[in-house]
């Protein structure tokens, strides 16, 4: 896995989920108790996210963190196609 | 989920995959490019790991990340009984 990657697809990932369940960055931010700027930077991949900011992230969506992760996954895999 | 509970269920998980594939810390740390000191750390439930670490020790350890995020989850909800 290219380990420069994975911020950016965790990003594409978060977006996506957030998005089709119609939650913006600023709701989103306030559920799981972070600053609205941190979320819009880990959408943009420009932050390495710690594992108790995924589960935050992941409680205040109502998914699991490894649902997450597989989508960050799914996106890497089609990067490397 | 119970963010103070996540740390521990993560290094749980860890150290369940690194001891069941034969791996010590020692070879995990070096194959991940991470301190030994650190690899027990996270084991031990005292750090908050990030996305990229845990990408680094995924890749280590030749599974996917979300396989590690997964065995997490069981083991919270384990604790949750």
């Amino acid at each position: 896995m290219k380990h420069e990657r994975v911020q950016a697809a965790f990003g594409k990932a978060l977006k996506r989920f957030r998005a089709s369940l119609g939650v913006s960055q600023e709701q989103l931010a306030e559920r799981a108790e972070l600053h609205r700027t941190y979320v819009g930077d880990v959408e943009r991949g420009e932050r390495n996210i710690s594992l108790l900011n995924i589960a935050k992230i992941a409680d205040a969506l109502r998914i699991k963190p490894s649902k997450l992760v597989r989508e960050m996954e799914k996106h890497l895999e089609k990067t490397l196609r």
